[in-house]
């Protein structure tokens, strides 16, 4: 299957996605034109360079109109979109499929030949065009959600967006596509938000425990309320299921330790639950697609004074190691800091070498 | 109230954490002896230089014997610990205080005004002694958490410990301290735990759709299924309650969604759950006890090739600006990635000009 170039889009919302995407496709040298109901929002993508304001519709024959507005205003806007440019393929960015396409549906039923939905798998805590970068979707995973009445020609060109974008395209089913997002987003999201939650009950006493395991935990909790509340409603089904699915194990869980005695048989049930969560985890990829256990972390003692870091980077860079990823410990008040060097499994022992000769402080 | 100082400790138990604290106080200038059932790690503590082996106890004169082995045996090592050493302070290094000092009760009644139960708030994925670090404690909460029968030189005593090791104490009830790791540990383990093994089920082509949120959100469950099961047995009654608190959010939240129509006045409710999330982190207190909110992430871009990190941090250094955090996503196949940089906000724009006189790719 060739996919055909882009020449000219449009992108109406000029928010963090709308705008990232207008940047990644004029990086790739398409024309892109830009509307959005909010003017600030449209001055400030305009002036990213993320394309031009809207010409009369008369003047414009775009391949492609991409929709990035939130999903409460998907159906309308892609309805009139279709409408509006006979000519275009439609596709839009919204995080639940099914709801959107029946949005569809239900508002232009007779022109849904030209629309393919998509969900490009990168975002952010921030929002709106100031955010926005190119360079979001470069290498992650997006989802390309034909219909059954979809034009084969028409997915093509949501491909080509794709491609365009640096992102690679998953074709799935508008179903499976929010099955998978109730599961690896939308879950997640709840679970963080409920633990968080509970924190607000808590004494302050009790919080000045709290280590990185809880940060990490509940980071994504801090996303927008609006935004994810019209999420989840717009995939509540399957993302009920889950949820129903989670507060059971955590009952169970609950039930197992109500009930256990050391050394009773049900210790096994709740080393199991524990573990198959281990399990769970190991099945992610990893960057580069890579499989988490082909990479190996590296803990080095770092003084938190300005300047330590960058002599830790360059003494890696310097030995031609390329890293991962980076996590630094909070250590409140704490005049040294952990770094924990993320490197793939086969650099691990010039790594070390590296950072001996270079007198860095390393652990395991 | 002053804090003695410490002259001579046993450690018993030469894993992650007991070589540890031999570590933290070796470079305080304490004399340490470390004890352990299995020789291998003892031979790997010593050999780091986290103290010497055992004399005959009749040489000895420990102020203070430290008890860092699993929870299960915890009760029967402090109790014998007592007995071996009549004029040392015990204490241990548990992660469920009621419990620890429950066990050391039914062993040792008559020698627990010596004893004072305590729980360093540091640890790691990783375990055994060659995980070890004297850094770990530095700048971290550690609960000391005596009982009513406890001698106050002996609470003294270990205050110094957590003094020596660079922590600051955080005096609770064994209780109340429970209670606190119930929620901000043990909860957060276990919802993790859940979200990752939902997982397991999944079908391979969702799981390429995952993104950092999941990550973040499932980390910890890759931790120790033998080690969190006996922490969980031994806090049972505080994190089931928990959990069930949890489970029956999560059910609330399935029901909200199951019940809900656009506009309808349960949407209400659906927003709330998810705010109160984002409330509840943003009660977690920072990095050197600051508020998260003083804290700014600048995101930048980062040619993935060795090297560039090193630059971006030798140009941040030379700014004299200090970074609190970083994070770089992931981006499977990508040609550049995300680096964000938490720094205090008032030294955003220090940073910003810096970066952008070396020319680096900043957004936001």
């Amino acid at each position: 299957m060739t996919q055909p170039p882009l020449r000219q889009v449009v992108v109406i919302g000029a928010g963090l996605m709308g705008t990232s995407v207008a940047l990644a496709l004029g990086r790739a040298g398409v024309e892109v034109y830009l509307e959005d109901a909010d003017p600030a929002h449209l001055r400030v993508a305009v002036s990213l360079g993320a394309g031009g304001p809207m010409p009369p519709d008369a003047e414009l024959q775009p391949d492609l109109v991409i929709v990035g507005v939130p999903p409460s205003a998907l159906g309308p806007v892609i309805a009139a979109a279709l409408a509006r440019f006979p000519q275009a393929t439609v596709t839009d960015l919204g995080s639940v499929k099914a709801a959107a396409l029946a949005d569809a549906t239900r508002h232009a039923p007779a022109l849904l030949d030209r629309y393919v939905g998509s969900h490009p798998m990168a975002g952010s805590e921030q929002s709106g065009p100031l955010a926005a970068r190119a360079e979001l979707f470069d290498g992650r995973p997006w989802a390309v959600t034909p219909h059954p009445g979809s034009r084969p020609e028409a997915v093509e060109v949501v491909e080509s967006l794709v491609a365009a974008c640096g992102a690679f395209a998953v074709r799935m089913t508008p179903a499976d596509h929010d099955e998978a997002v109730a599961l690896v987003s939308h879950l997640p999201q709840v679970a963080s938000s409920v633990v968080a939650g509970m924190l607000t009950t808590a004494a302050e006493g009790h919080l000045v425990l709290a280590g990185q395991g809880l940060r990490d935990v509940t980071r994504i909790a801090a996303g927008d309320p609006d935004l994810w509340t019209q999420i989840l409603l717009a995939n509540a089904e399957p993302v009920a299921r889950l949820l129903h699915e989670a507060a059971d194990n955590l009952h169970q869980v609950a039930l197992t330790l109500e009930k256990l005695e050391p050394g009773s048989p049900s210790v096994e049930e709740l080393r199991a639950s524990i573990e198959r969560g281990g399990t769970g985890v190991r099945r992610l990829p990893g960057k580069h697609g890579a499989r988490p256990e082909e990479f190996a972390s590296v803990p080095v003692i770092l003084p938190d004074r300005p300047g330590e870091l960058a002599r830790l980077f360059a003494d890696v860079g310097a030995a031609g190691v390329n890293i991962e990823d980076v996590r630094i410990d909070h250590s409140p008040g704490a005049p040294a800091g952990l770094v924990q060097l993320a490197v793939h499994q086969d650099v691990v022992p010039a790594l070390l070498e590296a950072l001996a000769q270079h007198g860095w402080d390393v652990h395991g």
